[in-house]
């Protein structure tokens, strides 16, 4: 069988606007023996890498080149230590670099098999976000069946798929999003309230509600004290990111009155055996939602890998409601 | 058998100094069927109880009279409902006030056996810290055997404890205190290291030893960035008290991409039936450092109940190293 020799991938000589990304031709790496090669369908694009093209988010030391996180299409090799893949085989994986390309190289331990009736291109919106709200919102959060999730950006990639995920759970959920059309959205994956923020106080409605017992934060700044206001005895607050700054002034007290877990995590820095334990987890729980139909991909956009400038800017823009992909 | 009709407690009129406290003589409440009475032999006092003597620390609605968290003595009288205890039995029990008292009324599921061989005096010292070290330290903040534990105030009566369980249970620790003397009487108790914190930055001397998994907090103020800064990643912060004040300003941007965990509780407001599992907890895998040694009450002074103030005298200096106990 013979294997290409290249492939094209994106690349930030300068780090900038959407229009800083570049896409270039680059000779494919040796794959390794734990490693998968997949001939991609599609690539998820996603908020880390908008920050990545500015330059405030440096890949980790041993990433791929490129930008990109995740992609979804079929083994076109395996290494000699990878078991349970073939060509072929329709999967979907999480990567730490180089995932907006025709060719992905990933770990065997980050590759999931996907359902036979679950779209490839669609498939590639799915490991970032699916991986993010599991390890924060699950294993972190502890989330469980009954207990109320606050979820912010209800409507973008990591939102549509808490809202999905929490609710298969048999979990209670308030999103907030930024528009009553994106309510709508975060309402139809089965939000039970979803909150325009631009109208009214989220911390009202949390209260209304009874308080959150977990909260899944990407906002930061002074959401961190509101958070600590409207969580419920013996929550847990979960930071992924700080959209409005990390640097915040807060009142621990309450923290310790009620008993509340402030913590956080990112999934890109985590070593490859946590991947793998996480993917093995997610496989066990949340792939079944997926054949069931309790979980899927919600895309807004696709756009040729040739144009991935434009994804960009529609992420920049915030309009963006379910996840953006890439066609290579 | 006839019971006494009345108990003489600590109570504050007018919240202020030392000096603030009364003694007075009150009836005895009726016991109810899940509580019994003690005949004390002594009575521990903490750092709760100076705040409630300024009025900084408000007890529960339901708690009863007078300041005083824990005792220990014998069984006067046990309640309809208490199977376990019988009048003449050595216990200490952990309350939610009234425990500066000669009779103090205990709810039996917060009251605790103790062995024959253990001071009833000394034991008075054990049920506040144990269950505060228990609940934070290990299954909040979750210390393995291995892990690093930095612990504030080594020499106090929640570090010296500290120090003891976390050593018997395999964990290494690291102590700061105020003086040389209380350093030495942390690396007595099995500190591996002992710092003082007014001679070298225990920031330092934490990092130099490869950082710390769980931290055990009652400063707050800048303590809470600097904790961030050399927890191990996925390190436990927990803060049990503000002594230089709860509204801290910090960066949690190195709390998510360390994977750390902020957290905290209070012992006092959690309901009965808590405090029981906590009680039963403790009696399996505590009680057993009590016959072992591993764990001893660390006394400082023992004061009159009649000069409580001069107790609190003493623990407003910060210049204890062990607990400070009250005689009826």
């Amino acid at each position: 069988m013979s294997l290409p020799q290249s492939h094209r991938i994106a690349i930030v000589h300068k780090p900038g606007g959407p229009e800083a990304i570049e896409i270039v031709e680059r000779p494919l790496a040796l794959l390794r023996d734990d490693e998968v090669l997949i001939r991609t369908a599609a690539c998820g694009v996603n908020r880390p890498d908008t920050f990545e093209r500015m330059g405030f988010y440096p890949p980790p030391p041993d990433a791929p080149e490129g930008l990109g996180l995740e992609c979804a299409g079929e083994i076109a090799a395996a290494g000699a230590a990878v078991d349970r893949f073939k060509p072929g085989d329709r999967v979907c994986a999480l990567v730490t670099g180089g995932g907006y390309s025709d060719l992905v190289i990933a770990k065997a331990g980050s590759t999931l098999p996907l359902p036979d009736d679950i779209d490839l291109v669609a498939a590639a919106g799915l490991p970032e976000t699916v991986f993010t709200v599991w390890a924060n919102v699950f294993e972190t959060g502890g989330l469980a069946a009954g207990e109320m999730l606050l979820v912010h950006g209800g409507a973008g990639g990591i939102g549509t798929t808490a809202i999905q995920m929490a609710k298969a759970a048999g979990a209670r959920v308030i999103a907030t999003a930024g528009s009553d059309k994106k309510c709508r959205l975060c309402r139809r994956l089965g939000a039970d309230v979803a909150i325009n923020y631009r109208t009214g106080d989220f911390a009202d409605t949390v209260r209304a509600e009874g308080g959150a017992d977990v909260i899944l934060d990407m906002v930061g700044g002074d959401y961190v004290q509101k958070h600590i206001d409207i969580a419920k005895p013996g929550g847990r607050i979960v930071q992924i990111a700080f959209l409005q700054g990390s640097r915040v002034e807060v009142d621990l007290m309450r923290l310790m009155l009620k008993r509340l877990t402030l913590t956080g995590s990112t999934l890109r820095a985590r070593p490859d055996d946590e991947k793998a334990r996480l993917a093995a987890a997610i496989e066990t729980t949340v792939w079944p939602w997926l054949e069931t139909g309790q979980l899927q991909p919600e895309v807004q956009a696709t756009f040729p890998l040739s144009d991935a400038s434009a994804a960009h800017r529609l992420m920049d823009s915030g309009d963006h409601a379910g996840k953006i992909l890439l066609i290579p």
